[in-house]
């Protein structure tokens, strides 16, 4: 047994309470490393990508959007839910076009991270993209997205200021002006 | 009506669809800005804390544990979620010393962030902490958790090469190293 596997929790049974049109809900009785038993209920999502696209003057492209969860219009990287089968570069190329109308030439794969894994399986992962192609918008049925070019520096001073509150957002500037 | 309201879904009706232990789903039928009508389905959470605790020596205090939703051990930095009625610091200096055993006598609040807003309304409040006092730890009832002091430079490159895969650990991590 390797010194992860001290930690791990083996499923013993589950149980689906929700399926929903994104996310199900499932309770799984677990058997904690010491032997006793607990139920752990878990949102399951399909995962989602988000995308930092910079445009040839160094911009990236934002958009802004009413969140019903939040109860507030968010600024934040362009992203989306992973369909059936679908891999994630091409993901990433159609979300970015849908929402923002942009289409990358490039593209590469960043990180991956979990948005809550507390609660939920939501594996995101962040693509960098690069030498857009501007397209026409095409709005998905029931979204209504506002884009805006926005400097790095600029949006750096957006989330120290806290005008920006989307986790994968924060995750994707701060990468930027840190890591790349 | 502001720019920002443009954007808004008015709420038609709501129904609960599950009530768990730390969150329950709700589906909202709401109309969208050009009249039409969908549903949200919104997962609901009390909100959390995550805690960048920073010792003398200027290391991060971490902490590793199995993640039931990832299906692996994840390093995290120390979180947790807020009880009935208690106050965002409270929480945060409670979940830090059951967590790892430093107590905060210095702790401040940071930013805010969501989680995951297109479907969860989870809401998360990030403290930096200092001037830590060591007291004995007291574990959570199903909490395995492994705690390891990191400096600022070695969590970075955790971060970039994907070792860290948790969200809110990434922000805390990145916010320390480009903004603090």
């Amino acid at each position: 047994m390797s010194k992860e596997n001290i930690f791990q929790e083996k499923t013993l049974s589950s149980t689906n309470i929700y399926r929903g049109k994104v996310i199900n809900v499932c309770q799984y009785k677990v058997k904690l490393p010491d032997g006793r038993k607990t139920i752990r209920e878990i949102v399951e999502h399909p995962g989602a990508v988000v995308i930092l696209a910079l445009t040839d003057d160094k911009k990236i492209v934002m958009i802004k959007q009413f969140r019903k969860p939040a109860e507030e219009v968010l600024w934040e990287l362009p992203a989306g839910t992973i369909e059936p089968g679908e891999d994630l570069e091409t993901c990433a190329r159609r979300e970015l076009e849908e929402e923002t109308g942009y289409y990358p030439r490039k593209i590469k794969k960043i990180i991956t991270f979990f948005s809550s894994p507390g609660f939920c399986n939501e594996k995101l992962t962040l693509f960098l993209a690069k030498d857009l192609e501007k397209r026409i918008k095409n709005e998905d049925a029931d979204e209504f997205i506002k884009v805006q070019l926005i400097t790095p520096d600029e949006t750096l001073d957006m989330v120290k200021n806290n005008i920006i509150k989307d986790a994968k957002t924060i995750i994707g500037i701060l990468y930027l002006v840190s890591c790349i």
